[in-house]
């Protein structure tokens, strides 16, 4: 049986294993290139430095819900439900990547905290999808028209951040906290609406 | 001259300048008495203990701009501008705070994060500020009726997030901060009002 062809994609799931095995301080890229069984030069003809290797995963993490979200921002319907079942996906998926494997998302906190570049460019991509959506709304004539749909939508996002900022993840388990989304949620639907 | 009486204030103001010139590792009880010239044992008369101290020092710090926002929730007139100067002088307060003295405020972050419950007392006074500010709109007819006034003033709370908890104090200095704080309250305040 010929060998696995070496696909960043491969590479970039090795090394996520690698920083669960090993921490983000001590992960190498031998280490991943072993993981894979091939030399570090290889490695490095798909990522040019250990910096590109693990700005690459934490992209390909921060990404993981965005064709989720992506699909519910450009769903049809009325805007103020897609905006309610847009950022309760968001708060699903930062709740499961938090909860269900506490090490990873605090491997992940580190790298985030390494590539704000990346970040940012994550955060913009969200703000687009909100924006996308207080604009449907908007045209709708279900949202009031809004100066600027990216201010509000980054005010939406700043508005709801309790509950995808990985800073509040500890408050996540927290009893109430459902009823404590609902209510901001409600706020922030009533502010965008023309008929509240 | 006689020496001036050991307060408790004195003793808390003493404690900050020693956790501001030591860190809060490595400020002891000791260093305060050294401080205000006194025995440790007197210092122990006033707090029974370390923790008992460096809680105390916290709560005083925490308190600082109760006063001042107490008075702008109790003074006369429309809710709306009342809240939005409210959540104003609570964001300026924290950023001069952590603008001022950078050190100092994260020495009391430190202390923060070892008195959960100071804190939580702390947060619990400042909804039920607002909590003030949402029942005296809705008495007025400004605010639309609320189910819970606490719930909805916990909303608010959360949904300003950015401009008061410390976590976000690395943001307060960047261009635009004014402008997205306005956002998020023209978004607040339109979602609690009866004729947005």
């Amino acid at each position: 049986m010929p060998p696995e062809p070496l696909t960043p994609e491969r590479i970039l799931e090795a090394t996520e294993d690698v920083l669960r095995r090993f921490g983000p301080a001590k992960a190498t890229v031998v280490d991943v290139a072993r993981a894979l069984g091939v030399s570090h030069g290889s490695v490095y003809r798909h990522f040019g430095s250990k910096a590109a290797l693990r700005e690459a995963v934490t992209d390909r993490w921060l990404d993981q819900s965005h064709a989720e979200l992506s699909a519910v921002a450009d769903s049809e319907g009325p805007a103020a439900p897609r905006l309610r079942a847009w950022l309760t996906a968001l708060f699903a998926a930062k709740r499961r990547k938090a909860g269900d494997d506490p090490e990873l998302f605090a491997t992940y906190m580190v790298l985030a905290g390494e590539n704000s570049g990346t970040v940012e460019r994550h955060i913009a991509t969200m703000i687009g999808q909100i924006a996308g959506i207080v604009e449907s709304g908007v045209r709708r004539g279900e949202f009031a028209p809004v100066a600027d749909p990216s201010a509000t939508a980054r005010a939406v996002w700043d508005a709801t951040n309790r509950f995808h900022d990985p800073a509040y993840a500890a408050e996540w388990g927290q009893e109430g906290i459902e009823a404590a989304f609902g209510t901001v949620c409600d706020l922030v639907l009533r502010g965008l609406s023309t008929s509240p």
